[in-house]
């Protein structure tokens, strides 16, 4: 059990060593009169409680009302703008489906699933359309994978950055699900792919009708057609009856309420891969078709909105992830990168799914500087800011996974640091 | 990538061989007309959808509306009944928060996290007292675990079985999901364990002020101080702030809205482990403190209520899991027992999880009589009925788990069979 100790040295024993004095200081204040609490029943205890078979479908206690989906910024175009998930308060690797992040552009449309049709078409042997209980009758499937928008963290131009944006902000963008569907390959095998079909066009049933153009050979390796997520049926905003879903690859390409899939010999050109999801070069040429979602991480707690308090100890951790595979090492500095720790990264690891990384910290209360920085199985890590800069420019706007600083000061108060 | 393939051969030419001919009779039906789909498009895509930050806090479809937990009996006293997960729904091995069982015996109480505190004592070197920010100040962990009632499947007695139940009635007292909170071995650390404690009272904080003994080994093993689920907050119904996760462990130990954890040098004998809980033998003893659920599987798809409908291909699959830790292996028997065919175990396979099973099965149209058979990484094999039966006798109540069996009649409809 990885987490059970760290580096070999019991945890227990750790943490006396790194001074972690729990019992002295915040415990005092509560331990007068511990033993009377049977004595004080609090009101709750004192009645019967709500029946559970009142609440058919749950939620979440009355007190969380405060975690929920929020955007970045206002926009005029209210079906057009994105909700990001609350990293900040959540825990695991698992992003509950009411917080998934949401990111469309005409809003969400309400499909009758009895009514929904995917059609297959373009360089096949043999067009076909299937119903949603077509496609229940092939051989299902369930991973565990992120998606990220690549808009992501759009921290190349300095000069757009908020300094009051929380990790919600910046990060919240990506969310991790078990997705459960039926495998694109084998779909498409039903249909017949012709010699010659090299990309597809896949096409979503929102009024925006979004489209983007896959390579055929993302479409027949790991591709998925899904139909739930976190065990239920995809939630309306997240592409309900069906999405597609690439793992690894940005978010725009997993086309949800998806309705049609057209093979041919070369891309389609649309507009979400001509003039948006391109990135403008400091030669000035644009790189079209950038799929896969870069090696990243982030420090959830602490992080903005989430002050440290008290001296002493404290658990650094966050999420890390990579479109090419799994995550194989998290290093943690608190001086701004001079110095690094390795994390424990929390099993399961998966690929192209998000990790939990934590560390134990003690703080001795002066102003530090926060980092994570993670690697990949295939051997990339997390750059720093300067250097994804210099390569891209700052007219790039997508897939930006440099290294993250939180500024934590004297006081305790963390805040976004560039 | 284990559910690629099947014993080595390609899953395409499998189901080929199987008869699998989708492309035939299901799909002729929606395949004329296909490529006029673009000019008829659906009244929700000529429309902008709704705003994704109009939920911020979403929820499921409208058209899945009848994917509820429900009870399978009626009971005078609304506060003690049990709601049951949908299995016949699910997907994959996540149990999405809304969904997932709640056994409670007074209801949800209504409990304000910033007053809630957790007292240890007993025999403690210090008695403490500690508030929920004094707990999110240890080393967190994160683990999938399954939920199970020890009551789950009342099917010793046969005269108590309805032919109606569906899966949702026989097995729908299990859930999985990733529990995050703080190692208990941790708190009781810092309180300090006297030589001599043997035994933790675990205490929750609702009307019935629900108590059970656990063995001190238990405690500082893996057992888990949870409060959260799935990345959020516990749910109300599910313990929230506080519960105790003894992974493996019947569900009535796992304490929900844990206030109080008390050390002795022997078990507490409370009525949840003398009047209820234990189960009476044939020789007149009772077994008490049996905790352990054992290795047990059901399939979900087809079950009763998901009748098979056409001749052919169809996926057969199910969940199986094991208290004592990893699934090892899964078979199916179609013809009650005689022959057996290994599943294909859907990975990540963790230990004390849910394994979501699968096999690729050609329906040749008469009745049949479909089985699973899990085992664990102990070795332990799921028995038979009769055998159990003969074990433990008709009056033995919690922890069964033998073979299940619903029976296909040659129309397609599915049934429950004892």
């Amino acid at each position: 059990m990885p987490d059970h100790k760290t580096a070999g040295v019991p945890r227990r024993h750790m943490l006396r060593q790194a001074g972690w004095a729990l019992a002295g200081a915040s415990m005092a204040s509560h331990s007068a009169g511990a033993t009377e609490v049977d004595a004080a029943a609090p009101p709750w205890m004192t009645k019967q409680g709500t029946p559970a078979a009142d609440a058919p479908y749950g939620s979440p206690s009355p007190f969380e009302k405060s975690v929920v989906r929020r955007s970045r910024d206002k926009s005029p175009f209210l079906t057009t703008t994105s909700v990001h998930t609350p990293l900040q308060d959540l825990t695991g690797i698992i992003t509950p489906n009411g917080l998934h992040h949401v990111r469309s552009h005409a809003g969400t449309p309400a499909i009758d699933p009895d009514r929904h049709r995917l059609l297959v078409h373009g360089l096949v042997e043999q067009p076909l359309s299937f119903s949603m209980d077509d496609l229940a009758r092939f051989p299902s499937v369930s991973r565990l994978h992120f998606l990220e928008c690549s808009g992501n963290t759009p921290f190349y131009n300095a000069e757009k950055i908020k300094p009051e944006w929380t990790v919600q902000d910046t990060h919240g963008q990506v969310s991790c699900a078990e997705w459960t569907g039926v495998r694109l390959a084998d779909v498409l095998a039903e249909a017949g792919v012709k010699p010659g079909a090299a990309w597809m066009l896949a096409e979503g049933e929102d009024a925006a009708a979004l489209t983007r153009s896959i390579p055929i050979e993302k479409a027949l390796d790991d591709a998925i057609l899904a139909y739930a997520q976190n065990g239920e049926r995809l939630r309306p905003e997240n592409g309900y009856p069906l999405r597609l879903l690439l793992p690894g690859y940005e978010g725009n390409t997993n086309i949800k309420w998806l309705r049609r899939l057209k093979l041919g010999d070369q891309p389609f050109q649309t507009r979400e891969e001509t003039s948006k999801y391109t990135s403008l070069l400091p030669d000035g040429t644009a790189r079209q078709f950038n799929f896969v979602m870069e090696v990243k991480s982030v420090i959830t707690r602490p992080s903005p909105g989430r002050d440290l308090g008290q001296h002493g100890f404290h658990e650094i951790t966050g999420l890390a992830w990579s479109g090419r595979g799994r995550i194989t090492r998290v290093e943690v500095s608190t001086d701004e990168g001079t110095n690094w720790q390795d994390a424990v990264l929390q099993e399961p690891v998966l690929s192209k799914c998000l990790t939990r990384f934590r560390l134990p910290w003690t703080w001795a209360g002066g102003p530090v500087a926060l980092q994570s920085r993670a690697t990949d199985e295939t051997g990339m890590v997390q750059p720093i800011r300067a250097r994804l800069i210099a390569e891209r420019g700052p007219n790039f706007f997508y897939h930006y996974n440099a290294i993250n600083t939180w500024r934590v000061a004297a006081g305790g108060e963390v805040t976004l640091a560039v």
